[in-house]
This record gives structure tokens, C-alpha cells and sequence, in this order.
């Protein structure tokens, strides 16, 4: 029995949604369920204990930035991820993939990997299918993920298929690397940018494999969201129904919605953080952009419906001060609001599943509470 | 009986020490007591639970800085800087005027104010002794400081003088802008520079006054400290014993001590917070570097003798990589760490007050760890 594995509680009727525990070697997460990311072993402005608080049972952290610093090796010395950053929830690392491919001239892709210069000090840097798996044993995280190009948007046919097929043959490399199956998973990843037939021969190729899960990459890319849901839509059948299914790189709350109805169980991505440290808000009705000057004398609570620390305590005014005064504090009640918010969101969509109301709950969502992405 | 009085339990038999307990609307605190500074309405980086934890029962916010921004009338319209910033223990507010009087070219004294040129936007502004105080109405802090002069050092004897003098001129209209007497505390401050003779006159006129708390300023400005600690010698016993004693701008850790010894109740100062941020660490046995390659692979607490938040859950290199990242959770640990160690060590300090053995705990600080500013 690999080291992660879904059991699968409910699939919705009426949508392909459905409701399950992942199991891990640190904790059972209810799915669907979107991960928060900690790039640089840490959730930026949050404590592990404040991401308990807001309900994250796992989170997400950057192979790509912990290779470069402080180095595998440091973690491994500390004893692993988890203890190193004081985290005893589940921890799902990405390959460096998406980083080094993004580097642009600063890298150079053979079969054997990539060649590339850290941002950091220009150094010059390798990492393979091989290595970046090595490194995400030594970090020892629950879940990792293939070493894999996440193929730009757009994509001529041409381009697309030779990147699928590398990534193929570079997820076989991976999954004969990692030898720790007992406490580790390795996640294989279907691309094939916006080609329906590329998706399909992807997916063939990798559930073969029979690892213990499956993600999507390559969307949330660029392309119109549209597109992304179309894809999803041919997509996902391909996958076996036992298996975790992971959208990377999604967390706007529409997204979120339409991901779960197409069958997605997992989810992670920057935006809820990102926007926080910039001050804006995301509440049930939409943006709230915290610095505006409309709030500096608004005593509410950033959302009045959130049940967050943030939200508990402090008041719209008192918040866009502090970030208005360069404040830390602004960016840490800013982050909680956001990822809590995200965390309440997959929570009534669980709901809404195992109450048979999800299409009626997406409805109230867009239509009632009028959301605008 | 004033807002805030002193209730001293124990007067020290071999130095000038006391033991108190500083009663205030907003709780009793234990005397003697280092006051975290928060400047901008929030100890930077830190929540008001967090402050709790480390100890801390009073803080101290800058008038200067929420005068200009968010401004007192937002304050006084949230209910007050408790209410406001969420902290429910007492505060004590400067009165804005060692900020304005250290803006050199940008600020003009007359006896009725200064004006000054804001140094967010260069507006220009004036405070008074009148407006500081009803700024500090505005705000709620439980201890309202007098609008003050504190004389840079070195200065001549004349000017020390006629500043000293001013300093005294203005309490007498803070105190009678005062109106709000049963729920705020106004403290007068001596000035008189490094002469003998002006602070005590300055002493004997700001006593007549009768005022529930007494500061010393003026001190902690470049002087040797041999020279600081000669000046509380002299000063210190000028003032009534069953008043609090403030002196202003004090955190060193040797400084605490030598300040209690002298009589000193109370404390405060933004060096543990701002070398925090600078990664440097305040410990038992000197200060840590922890940004230094040196405790890269080192992975004990800050202060293995430590029992704050930080020392319990974190190593030296995990905040190194924190600090060297830029990430926000490091400047949160290193801060939390050097306010509970200045926590721990004037709880130390009280109860080697209450059982007879300040000097010892003061040899033994000094000489058996060794400490060095």
C-alpha cells in the first residue's frame, strides 16, 4: 500500500466532484482540499501553529528554492522537512520543474535535465529527474512530485507533444529514484498543454506507471479559464478513480469550485498569500482591497462572515494601517484572513458534496454572494 | 488616588532597589518592568497574544507616530489605541516630543510648541504641550508622558538649563490639559542633563507638582554609561518613593540591572526588537549573531535555557535560513525570543529582590555568564 493513498467517501452524482481522506504519514486530510504554500520552508508570515488554526492539514513546499538554500543537506542533517520547520502535518514538495523552466535563458534542457544559474548568486546549478528526486528525499516530504516541464502557454502542437514525452520519460527516472515508498509518494503529472489527444496519450502513458497519484500541470498557465475547464473536462476521466487527482497552481475560488465539480481533489497555489501581503482581502464577496482609503475609518471585520483570527479581532481600519505603516502584523492578519477563507471555502464545498447541493451551493456562490474573481 | 499608582511591596536593604506593583486600569503589573515598544500602535512583528505569552503586561506606543498617522481621531473613533490594536493590557505614550525634537533642521521651537515637518510627507505640523496631551486623550494610554525637551548630550550647562526649564513650564500645561485624570496617569520627566545641580532643580520643581509617576529622560543618549549610572545616583533619590520611577530608553540588559539598583521600576526601549530584526539574538550569555555562518548547521535553540516560543520549537539554523530568506517568520521568532529574554530577566531580577540577593544575582550575571553589552 503506497505511503499516500485517497479513500474515496462520496462521488457526486450530478457533478464529478468527490469527497475523501488522503491518507499520509502525517494525518488524514479531508479532500477536495487546497494546500498552502511554503516556498521557503514556511508559509510566509504564518507559524505552523497559525495554519493548524486556520485548518491546513498540508501544505506545499518548493524543491527548486530549498535546493538552492539552505540546501538538501542542512534539512536532512535537521532530520527532514517536517522537523527542520517545526511542522508535523503533511508536506507535498513540487520537483523545481516549474522554477527551472521559468529561469528562460538562464537554463539549458538536455534529456539528461537542466542546466541552469540560481537567481540567487548566479551559480551555476543541475537538476534532473534523478537529482530533484534525490532532493525531495532528503527533504522527506509526503508527497513528491515528478520532475516535469510544465509546458509554457501557448504551445504549438509540435512543442507540446516533445515536452509531454520528455516528461514521460523523465517521471520513469523519477519513480525508479525514489526508493523510500514507504513514507514517500511519488505523483506523476499528465501534460499536453491544450491538445486533447496529447492529454490523452499523456494520461495513457503515466497511469501505467500505477503511482499513487496524479496531477494536471500545465494549466493555470496563462490560458483563458474557459480553456483550462475544457481541458479539465477531457481530462480528468483519464485518471483512475482511486487515485488523488492534483490541479497545480489553482486558488481563485471560482477555479476552486470548478475544479472540484470536474473530479480535482487537490489544490494548491501563491494567490491567497500573494495578494495578502499586497492588502487585498478575499472575502464571500469578492476582493476587498484593504489599503483603499473607502475603508480607513470601516470598524468591521475584513469579512464579518469569517470566523479568523484576523477577523476575530481586528478591524478593516486597523488592518490598512498597519499596512499602510509597513507593518508585519498587517501582512500576517492579511494572510490568515485569506488562506482561512480558503480553508471555509473547500469546507462548505465538502459539505456540499456529501449533502448533494454542490451545483446548488456553486450557484449561491456566484449568483448570491456574487463573486468576481 | 491617580489612575496609576505604585504599590511598592519590598524596599531592597543593600541597594535602592524595590519590588512593586504597578496598578493600572488595565492590570497590575509587576515592578520592576521592561516595556516592549510598539511604535506604530503594534510590537513590530508581533500579535498581543504573543505578548502575553512572553510576560509582557504594559507596552509603550510613540505619539509622535500615530499622531501623523493613522492620526488620534481614527484612534479615538476605534474606542481608543486599546481597543484599536487589540491589546487589553495597559499602555504608556511618549508625548511626541523626543521624536519632534530630534528632527534637528526640520523643527522649530518657540515656548507655545514646535513645529515641525512631518517625516512622512513633509506636511507641516506643530505640537504643544497641550496638543501632545490631548492627543494622548485621544489614544487612552493608561500613562499620559509630559510634551518634553530631552536634552541631547553633550549639551552646555546653559542650554541644559534653559531647556530643563522649558521642560518644567510645559508639565505644569500638560497637567492642567489633563482632564481625564481618573482614568489616564500623567508622568512629569527631570531633565537637567549631566549637571547635579539642574536635576536637582529639576526634581524639586516637577515634584511640587505632585504626580502619580516620575521619568528620568536625558539619559541613554550617548553618554558613557559610567556617566548614566552616576546621574541616577544623584537623581534617582530626589524623587518620592512612593511614586513609579521611569527611566526612558533603557534595554540593555546590563543597564536593567544597574537601573534597578538604582531605584529604577520601570523601563523601555526599541533595542531588543530592533536588533532582533538585524538577527541579532539577546541571551544569557552575550548576544548571538544568528545571521552568522557559524550556527548554520547548529541546531540547538537560541538559548537552550530559554522557554519562549522560538527556543521551544526552532533551531539556530532554521531561523538563520529564516533571516538569510527574508522570510517574515524569522523576524517574528528572533523578536519573540529577545523580549521574553528581557521578560526572564527582570523576572529574575524581582525575585532576587524578594529573597535578598540582588548583588549576588548581579555578580553572578556578570561575571559567571559573562555577559557583555
Amino acid at each position: 500500500m503506497p505511503a499516500v493513498r485517497l479513500e474515496v467517501l462520496k462521488e457526486d452524482t450530478r457533478t464529478k466532484a468527490r469527497l475523501g481522506k488522503l491518507h499520509t504519514p502525517h494525518g488524514v486530510i479531508n479532500t477536495p482540499v487546497f494546500m498552502p504554500v511554503g516556498t521557503q520552508a514556511t508559509v510566509k508570515t504564518m507559524n505552523p501553529e497559525e495554519l493548524k488554526e486556520i485548518g491546513a492539514g498540508i501544505i506545499l513546499s518548493n524543491t527548486y528554492h530549498l535546493f538552492l538554500r539552505p540546501g538538501q543537506e542542512l534539512i536532512r542533517e535537521a532530520g527532514g522537512l517536517h522537523s527542520f520547520m517545526h511542522w508535523d502535518g503533511a508536506i507535498l514538495t513540487d520537483s523545481g520543474g516549474f522554477q527551472v523552466f521559468s529561469l528562460g535563458d538562464l537554463r539549458k534542457i538536455t534529456e539528461e535535465g537542466v542546466e541552469f544559474r540560481s537567481h540567487l548568486d548566479g551559480s551555476r546549478q543541475f537538476l534532473s529527474p534523478e537529482i530533484a528526486t534525490q532532493v525531495q528525499m532528503a527533504l522527506g516530504s509526503d508527497i513528491v512530485m515528478a520532475f516535469d516541464e510544465c509546458t509554457p502557454y501557448p504551445a504549438t502542437r509540435e512543442y507540446a507533444k516533445a515536452s509531454m514525452e520528455r516528461t514521460t520519460r523523465w517521471l520513469k527516472r523519477c519513480k525508479e529514484t525514489l526508493t523510500t515508498t514507504d513514507r514517500q509518494s511519488l505523483f506523476g503529472i499528465v501534460q499536453g498543454s491544450m491538445f486533447e489527444d496529447l492529454r490523452k496519450q499523456s494520461a495513457a502513458e503515466i497511469t501505467e506507471l500505477d503511482l499513487p497519484g496524479y496531477a494536471i500541470g500545465g494549466l493555470s498557465v496563462g490560458e483563458p479559464k474557459e480553456l483550462m475547464y475544457e481541458v479539465m473536462d477531457y481530462t480528468v476521466p483519464l485518471l483512475p478513480k482511486d487515485r488523488p487527482r492534483y490541479l497545480m497552481g489553482v486558488g481563485s475560488p471560482d477555479a476552486l469550485i470548478e475544479g472540484v465539480m470536474r473530479g480535482i481533489d487537490m489544490f494548491d497555489c501563491v494567490l491567497p498569500t500573494r495578494i495578502a501581503r499586497n492588502g487585498t482581502a478575499m472575502t464571500r464577496y469578492g476582493k476587498l482591497v484593504v489599503r483603499n482609503a473607502a475603508v480607513a475609518h470601516d470598524f468591521m471585520p475584513i469579512d464579518p462572515t469569517c470566523d479568523c483570527y484576523a477577523c476575530r479581532n481586528y478591524s478593516r481600519a486597523y488592518i490598512r494601517h498597519l499596512l499602510k505603516a509597513d507593518e508585519i502584523l498587517g501582512l500576517r492578519l492579511m494572510s490568515i484572513h485569506n488562506l482561512r477563507f480558503l480553508q471555509t471555502l473547500m469546507k462548505e464545498i465538502r459539505e456540499a458534496i456529501a449533502e448533494d447541493r454542490l451545483p446548488e451551493y456553486r450557484q449561491k456562490f456566484f449568483t448570491d454572494y456574487g463573486y468576481l474573481d
